[in-house]
């Protein structure tokens, strides 16, 4: 952990904020929202938090993930979509748009990332699926409808 | 730590804003002060969180005082100063200003921070020396000169 701490960005601010705006989402959208009895759709939750803050930025995974129950209450996905690409592909995709704070960042970390994400689908292979992003778009589509009417049957 | 999740304001975000600003303060300049062999005087520092997050707000403390080590890579106070006083004559005292998000809470609030600081204090008597804030300024002055000329000896 040590050598976190001479590094920019702050990896720990990092991941504490992410804490705090994931907890708030929670109990101010999430929660409500199922309690509701609708279907949720996020854009990145725990798992990237895993990914980022821990696989790409040297966290320990494991404090991750504690502090993830703690931030939602336990509100995990029933499913999850992982839109794997190899990041020299990705990177190459997104070059023409003006990138956040993680796209800027250097091929290793984007390599770091998707190992994250991966070893996660290893460790939970029914509830994260698969979806091959560097399939062309209608194949994506077909790929994502297929696996999402399955989990709602 | 179910009921947390009801309150307004949301006590989980609000830690890990705190943590997310202790990190950065001791990244970017207490470690660098320290470094450079100054002595350096914090308004609030790991203390406050457990009080007021931890006590004030009901998140288990066990778990603050964990996450300050994490913050803060282990660089804490040789020395602090406990401002002691009754909340009722606090809350007397700041009535003619604005107040803040704390000063603005009950002094159910402020009984169970002021309890906080108590215990830490209980915990670990010789970094911790309380102040009796009630008594005249100038009274309190001299005893914060007392207890600081003690310890740089």
């Amino acid at each position: 952990m040590r050598r976190l701490f001479e590094r920019e960005p702050r990896p720990l601010a990092e991941m504490f904020l992410f804490l705090a705006a994931r907890h708030q989402h929670v109990v101010e959208k999430l929660r409500p929202w199922l309690r509701a009895g609708r279907i949720v759709l996020c854009d990145r939750y725990t798992d990237a938090t895993v990914a980022y803050q821990g696989y790409g930025r040297g966290i320990d995974p494991q404090l991750i993930r504690e502090l993830n129950v703690q931030a939602t209450g336990g509100v995990l996905p029933d499913l999850t979509l992982l839109f794997d690409l190899d990041p020299v592909i990705g990177v190459r995709r997104i070059a023409a748009r003006r990138l956040d704070r993680f796209e800027r960042e250097q091929l290793a970390f984007h390599r770091r990332v998707r190992r994250g994400y991966l070893e996660i689908m290893r460790a939970e292979p029914k509830r994260v699926r698969r979806v091959d992003a560097a399939a062309p778009l209608a194949e994506v589509e077909r790929r994502v409808r297929a696996i999402v009417q399955e989990f709602l049957k």
